[in-house]
């Protein structure tokens, strides 16, 4: 792999038996790396958001997975068992919309089944967990390779929430494809969407396409349609968090509003994932559940609380675009256009 | 007048010869009146947003125009006219969009014309500038009678940005049409959303509505499509800024989108707007001047500052809707279906 600039940026990093978080609740104002040491540490971090993007929640599950191991493997089979069935638990539960997470969780899951003791398992976890993040760089070159060919050179890319470093092991999604346009020696920028209610967009996607001098003008959501309405706009590329087997998308709220304008302005509208946010078993974007968060997020942001105290909120984290809104799929396994049940097939026997 | 709920909230009010306006800026964390007594003053607050809202910016520009007035009675002739034509200068230059601005700006002119001298002058403006504000008052009735004759009882109103009494002299366009429904003895019930960077909606709009108990679902703009998607919402109401001779319609940016997404959905999208809104002037919607503002609106909120500094944005104040999205307009001379310009025209004719 070749010292690229999205290596400045390790998300997760395994530093002396402990995972090490980038604390993205924080970012851009401090730049602080949190550490954990167990499943239900590591499942905290995924909770509260110190660590998300699908990808980037799958590997850190997987360590997760290891850590648990790790202060497990002296204790008897029996105990190890049953800490580890509650890690696997712990960890499922923290998150409920992005299916990467269960992707690395039966992968690892598959691994401790093939253990003979616990000091073996822990060993093998971690090593999966280390070859699991590694993979997904690769992946994600892959994926930037796939989007980039259909960057034109000056093109103004839309994108909404962070799919960048910080959302995966490295390289990024949606924005990975932007890099890998930028490393074709297009020059392309970025509208990037501020993402509320958890500014996403505003203090990540920003703060990393900052570091690297690719070209990007901040919007509140609620701009996008004026923009393309004025031919700011040339293209829209999203990541995801699940993709169902006919091709719906469940991806950041407002995903969904950004494709139906895209639509009405004739504007191509990607998604770029890895075939591990496939969900095969999801026939179509109903079946994906959609996290409903607390109030806060959306009455204020941190501690600056700006609504009316005590008022209703609905706080769906995710929705869902229809495929027949997707102009194409972003994959490792290169571009899907208008994805449908049997192109997403084809996926997975090629 | 009947004593109604929207008269506990006096947005601006003429109290000993100056305008105090409730300072929107700072709702609901404190409740404060600012008190202007020069057009300076005035086209300070309007610019600062202290007042805003189409309707009520055309009041208080037109109490500018009267304490400006009021202060130089005692002037020559010769100095009050160089005065007032500054003052003129000074308010038409605080917001370009909203049209009311300049139509309040054009009546307070012809009642200077009219006058012989400055001291009468002062008291016919004054007087001027107080009917305007009740007048609208009555023409935010009408509106709302208009447009709650179209909304069912038990509906689900979609709105944005802050078209209440805080928008108006009282009662409110969009959300005059939410209390006159509820008047009518409609179970009504509103999601609000927030609508950034300013958060008028969550702010304003939610904090009006939660003082008269009807019930509000706060969101943030982007997850609109979301909930229609999910057969959330029954009708959207705004309210408009200017609105072209051909029927599209300048409005808070965020406004188009939803425009959109209800088209989408098949979800009646309507306007709540007095004739003052009206620019025949204006050919469509690309004679709209749509205000940019600064970007610190963008990259924050107040204090709270997320965005990395020095970032690139856009903040458009406004967007157009194209009149062909537009289902009908709520005015006081009752409702226009599928606004066009000869039914426009004909507005003004009657």
């Amino acid at each position: 792999m070749s010292a690229s600039s999205e290596n400045k940026v390790e998300t997760l990093r395994w530093r002396k038996g402990r995972l090490e978080l980038i604390d993205q609740r924080v970012l851009p104002a401090r730049f602080e790396y949190l550490s954990c040491s167990s499943a239900a540490e590591v499942a905290e971090a995924i909770r509260t958001m110190a660590v998300r993007g699908a990808p980037a929640i799958g590997c850190a599950a997987a360590f997760g997975v290891a850590l648990e191991a790790k202060r497990r493997e002296h204790q008897t089979q029996a105990a190890f068992d049953a800490a580890m069935e509650a890690a696997f638990k712990t960890l499922a539960a923290s998150r409920p919309t992005a299916v990467n997470l269960f992707w690395a969780l039966e992968r690892m899951r598959a691994v401790l089944a093939g253990s003979d003791d616990p000091g073996s398992a822990a060993v093998r976890l971690s090593d999966a967990a280390v070859a699991l993040m590694q993979s997904d760089i690769e992946t994600n070159r892959a994926i930037g390779r796939s989007g980039a060919a259909l960057v034109a050179d000056g093109a103004r890319i839309l994108t909404h929430c962070n799919t960048g470093s910080l959302a995966t092991a490295g390289h990024g999604t949606a924005l990975g494809v932007v890099r890998s346009a930028r490393d074709a020696g297009k020059r392309v920028s970025v509208i990037a969407s501020e993402t509320r209610p958890c500014l996403q967009g505003a203090r990540l996607t920003v703060w990393e396409l900052m570091q690297e001098r690719i070209p990007v003008t901040l919007i509140t959501d609620n701009m996008a349609g004026h923009l393309m309405r004025t031919g700011r706009v040339d293209l829209v590329i999203v990541g995801a968090d699940r993709i169902a087997a006919n091709g719906d998308v469940a991806n950041k709220v407002g995903t969904y509003t950004l494709a139906v304008l895209a639509e009405r302005h004739r504007l191509p509208f990607y998604v770029a994932a890895p075939l591990s946010t496939i969900d095969i078993a999801a026939a179509d974007g109903s079946a994906i559940p959609i996290e409903e968060r607390g109030a806060a997020e959306v009455t204020g942001y941190g501690d600056a609380q700006w609504a009316p105290q005590g008022v209703a909120v609905a706080n769906p984290a995710f929705d869902v675009t229809p495929a027949e809104l997707v102009s194409g799929l972003f994959t490792e396994k290169g571009v899907v256009g208008r994805p449908d049940s049997a192109k997403i097939r084809a996926l997975f026997s090629a």
